[in-house]
């Protein structure tokens, strides 16, 4: 049964989040329904990872399974066409069978986007943060999450079973060409609930004066909730990149013959 | 009677350019209205150019002048809850009494912004060009529009006694921080109706093979709109930023005061 790769871009402020939920329109929902047309029976698209609702995706990744053999290029076309346009498909892959976009990630990065003086454009996808913050020292205070930590500190996810161990590879500012935009970068092996919106909110009260770079340390190793600053809002969030090991984004031998 | 200048930002996706029209939303009216309700009576605000239906400005500035005293700072705020989010009052300042938006601009800078690459994100403020171009014969082609020249090609208005001659002092695509997302940044001291997205069509000819870089020399030449090619559409242009000789930014004496 062949196994298709999808690379999904999506407008989160047109959908609540990624996951399928009665009555409301959601990413997941709104592809499947563009591959029952095609497949004529529910076929599951099974993400990388959830996102709330609001947040974005520039790099989403899924797969899904179905006997119906396509020319993944023209399958790329067709489901754009049959979703609107908050929802862009940007590639389409068939790989081989045991291939599972959740499971098999290593990598996923994040940027979060602010804008330090009052703006209007791309507002959809940008957070106004004012006064400007001192961005040497929240770099200081994101460089004591990088490596391997537990992180119950930043997830809004309250379940005793979760394991919430996760390792970061990168967790910085950076400034864009714009003039007073800047965005945060955080990549890592996995992500928690809410965990990358309490970690802007808590570096922007270090980059606000409210507390030290330094107590970065003490806040992680709480491992409780109540030490962490604020949550932003899901609009200046987008999930840019997932990363799979190159032998689970091997094609299938066939690709080349659809 | 102090003359008031305002740095303006704008989603021309919300109005029909900036210019007031019977019947239909502009920002030159959604500005006036507010400031109708500050002074109780109409007070013209005089923008540094016009910007068309769907184009974007992230640097525009118009001076008005009313009698009335108001501090700039909290005029600001003030006008900017009078105006919907899809205008953003920048900053404002209280500056000489002969200070005039259009007249005393010595420079004008545009951004045109487009995706080499089916996306989603930002569809409001950028167009999708594919097959992708080639960037380097379009520099060599633009770099054929730097100085003066007449620049009738490129305008959409015909009318006879309109002065047609430009001095350019950039033109030139560069990539942005996003992987496939470009902008072509131009600068020069005045801009004719139509003329950036009528180069920007022009120079996609060339990127695509249609035309080689050296004809721009000969399409500039023959002042003749036909000549010319497509124009792109609006979303994708910024008016980015107006620029004054020193003397004509000058503040009032009583801006300390006020």
């Amino acid at each position: 049964m062949p196994t298709y790769k999808i690379l999904i871009e999506y407008d989160g402020s047109a959908f609540n989040g990624w996951q399928i939920q009665n009555g409301v329109p959601t990413v997941q929902e709104t592809i499947e329904k563009a591959l029952m047309v095609l497949c004529k029976e529910r076929v599951e698209v099974v993400g990388s990872g959830r996102t709330d609702t609001g947040v974005h995706a520039r790099g989403q990744v899924a797969h899904f399974r179905t006997p119906r053999i396509f020319d993944p290029y023209r399958l790329r076309y067709t489901i754009d066409s049959l979703t609107p346009a908050s929802i862009c498909i940007k590639d389409m892959w068939i790989v081989h069978d045991g291939f599972h976009a959740r499971y098999d990630a290593t990598l996923r990065r994040y940027h979060y986007y602010i804008a330090t003086h009052w703006f209007t454009l791309g507002r959809q996808m940008r957070w106004l943060v004012r006064p400007m913050p001192d961005f040497d020292k929240m770099n200081e205070a994101a460089s004591y999450l990088l490596g391997e930590h537990h992180f119950g500190t930043f997830c809004l996810t309250q379940s005793e079973t979760l394991q919430r161990v996760c390792t970061l590879y990168k967790a910085q500012w950076e400034p864009e060409l714009e003039r007073g935009h800047w965005r945060f970068v955080i990549e890592g092996n996995r992500f928690l609930h809410g965990m990358v919106r309490a970690i802007v909110g808590t570096l922007l009260e270090v980059g606000h004066g409210k507390r030290n770079p330094e107590e970065m340390h003490t806040i992680l190793a709480a491992q409780d909730r109540r030490y962490a600053g604020y949550s932003v809002p899901p609009q200046g969030l987008v999930l840019e990149y997932v990363g799979y090991e190159p032998q689970n984004s091997l094609l299938h031998p066939n690709q080349k013959l659809l």
